[in-house]
């Protein structure tokens, strides 16, 4: 069925949202444009005023509107571990996880020379600018366990241990709370190679 | 983890989209300021444009920015029928089945007293107008098949019925394609009471 035009571009427009089709971008759409009317409005604003005034932040490429994010603001922190990561939901994830008191690189992506991504776009030259000011000691490698991933948190590796900054990965294996039954082989491969000792 | 005051905004906005929580709000806030950009802007001027020009039809409530919806100023439509649906997704369902050549009435909603939905908020008295003016053979109650949408369509079937106008309600059956093994009773016992001589 053929929508009138301004209905046809919205519905299309909500597509950009990762996760969405056709038929969940029709149903936003109707959404947005009966009951949502004021939440539609509310959106319109946010997304307007999101795009004007988030950037990067100039030290580790988080989304904030401020020049340094919250993080590489804090005084508290501990400047001596970075851990870089592909996106800022990875920043937020390790946040809540609690379990980490350093900063943050965040790449925007990984390697990936077929689409053109190469160290320019993930920001490696600030990277290395931060490794060479000295303050880092360990740079925590929390890339995805993805191939690309593997491949860029091994190519970072390099940069850190040829300044003589350590540089580890975190841990592959069983998550907690997980039954062996339900974990796959490549992941039970990799927690039976990173065995430790009680 | 506090996000910065606009990308917080924009997160919350988005939670207004239907089926979307925090997360989900998250990760498009997210993919719209980093590679989604171009479509963030995209899909900010097509909200701003639809909540300005999209309205209901004027006939049959249906969203459009016209004052008739495409469907009651086509002219090749059969007008004698008419076929009652509780939102306009429900239109785009049946005309994508390509079986119906009649007209639709958008109810925006089902009867639900405890919600202060009641035949005014449905449109009623527009639909009355319709069915005095003369012109249908026909009312189709094609609201869904809940105990609301039940009650909404034994509602208005008293109106066409008083106008000496008939009314119908949509079949309830066996799924075209569904295995009896995997359909639940409700729909059986409907199925058998229904049925059809061949």
């Amino acid at each position: 069925m053929k929508h009138s035009p301004h209905l046809a571009r919205l519905i299309e427009a909500l597509r950009v949202l990762p996760g969405v089709g056709p038929k969940s971008a029709q149903r936003m759409a109707f959404h947005l444009l009966q009951e949502g009317r004021p939440g539609a409005r509310a959106l319109g604003d946010a997304l307007q005023a999101a795009l004007t005034s988030v950037r990067r932040c100039q030290r580790c490429r988080m989304l904030t509107e401020d020049t340094l994010c919250i993080i590489c603001a804090a005084t508290q922190r501990d400047a001596s571990l970075l851990c870089a990561v592909e996106s800022p939901a990875d920043v937020v994830a390790i946040e809540s996880s609690g379990s980490y008191r350093g900063r943050y690189f965040v790449l925007m992506g990984h390697l990936s020379p077929l689409d053109g991504i190469g160290p320019e776009e993930l920001g490696v030259r600030e990277l290395e600018a931060i490794l060479t000011e000295g303050g880092v000691r360990e740079l925590i490698l929390a890339t995805n366990s993805t191939v690309e991933g593997e491949a860029t948190a091994h190519f970072l590796s390099d940069l850190a241990t040829r300044r003589g900054i350590r540089a580890s990965r975190i841990a592959q294996g069983v998550p907690v709370g997980g039954e062996l039954e339900y974990v796959d082989g490549g992941t039970l491969a990799h927690a039976l190679a990173g065995r430790q000792s009680l």
